[in-house]
């Protein structure tokens, strides 16, 4: 294996755990709000529109749009199929920022901060740049640069991203890596020319989860955390 | 004043000391291939160069180009210009990236690092994103995003820069300040509603600088170093 200049990390689900942690968000208003819901169907409704809804703009159904504003068109959807009432236009807007305020996994920063020392490392991500740059202030993720869906007027798994970040950093795509929990992501990635690394996160989805348990293909890297990413990349510790 | 929500800084001369460490980098060159050349020279035609080169973009005389790129057509003009001879294409690619490779201010990472606790930084530059990538690993300028000119397919002072960074912040110009050490880049951020702020860098031309010595209005902060914008702007310091 040649080592990479650059890794690219999916981040909702591979660096951060968008599940639990808008969970926790939501169940924290209605409590505040004393509204009653249920929060985790919504949450889990939510991120089921998620590719539904960029399709819908890859098939120009609807116009280029920010991650952040296609939030919030399932956003209103949902408040009314979920029977949720008397929220405000601002209400909404801090909910819908509880995308900007989602949790890393454990290892999350840790690994990344080793990796920073030896790669570029970047996210490679369908939020937009806004998102983005809350969420590593939030989260505390140390990225040397932001490749949000934004600089590209594209979403995964179009080529236009992969290949537009490794224009961006000016290397060949052999030259970077992405990473992520998603082997779908993987599999368009090392069809570009791309390298590969699995990172399992079978608790994003819940407990109950099925899909993305195991790498479904020899990636290049296989691992069970971002430190053990920048174990097997040899990155050291940091001092 | 209104504290901003980010601050963008102008980046070769503001936050990095282009001239000094490009001076040094090609006199250690010489040295080591024992070429004779008036390496200071050679730095100022180049970085004299500058501004004509991204107007023949701006003209349409030339396509839409890296700074890199822009740099190496100087470069390519300049060793012939100064009869420096026998460099390979290797030697020409690595003293182009010199670029890459300079020397923050003595301030500039301990003011950034403060400021990064309070606002999001970014750079709004003319390099493009390998060039200010690398540059921000070389010199530890913490970033929060990357402001490149390939990001929006301009040149400061165009307007598309600064509104661009704005844009992909979701903030209001207002919101967003320009830091420089150059009065007519906070002219032009001042005319589109950005907040701005003057560093003084007096000696980034060397000594006998006559430009940009002092403020040349009333910018809304005028300060003698990133250290002292952060005491301005009121950022804690780091523990």
């Amino acid at each position: 294996m040649i080592y990479p200049k650059a890794i690219l990390f999916d981040t909702f689900g591979t660096i951060v755990d968008w599940r639990s942690s808008l969970i926790d968000e939501l169940q924290a208003f209605g409590i505040s709000r004393a509204l009653v819901a249920n929060w985790v169907s919504l949450v889990d409704a939510w991120r089921a529109a998620y590719a539904p809804s960029m399709d819908r703009v890859r098939k120009d159904e609807l116009p280029w749009m920010r991650l952040d504003d296609l939030h919030r068109l399932t956003l209103d959807r949902l408040v009314a199929e979920f029977d949720v009432k008397g929220l405000s236009e601002e209400d909404l807007d801090h909910l819908n920022r509880g995308w900007h305020r989602l949790r890393p996994w454990p290892d999350s920063v840790g690994g990344l901060t080793r990796l920073k020392r030896n790669f570029i490392i970047a996210p490679l991500s369908n939020g937009n740049v806004s998102l983005l740059v809350n969420l590593a202030k939030y989260a505390g993720l140390p990225w040397d640069m932001v490749f949000a869906s934004d600089l590209f007027h594209h979403f995964k798994p179009d080529r236009e991203t992969y290949l537009g970040a490794c224009e961006f950093l000016n290397l060949r795509p052999e030259e970077v890596m992405l990473c992520a929990a998603h082997n779908s992501d993987l599999r368009m990635a090392r069809s570009l020319g791309l390298q590969t690394a699995f990172i399992a996160r079978p608790t994003e989805y819940g407990h109950h989860q099925v899909r993305d348990i195991h790498a479904d293909d020899a990636w290049d890297v296989v691992a069970t955390s971002v430190e053990d990413l920048a174990d097997q990349l040899g990155a050291g510790t940091v001092v």
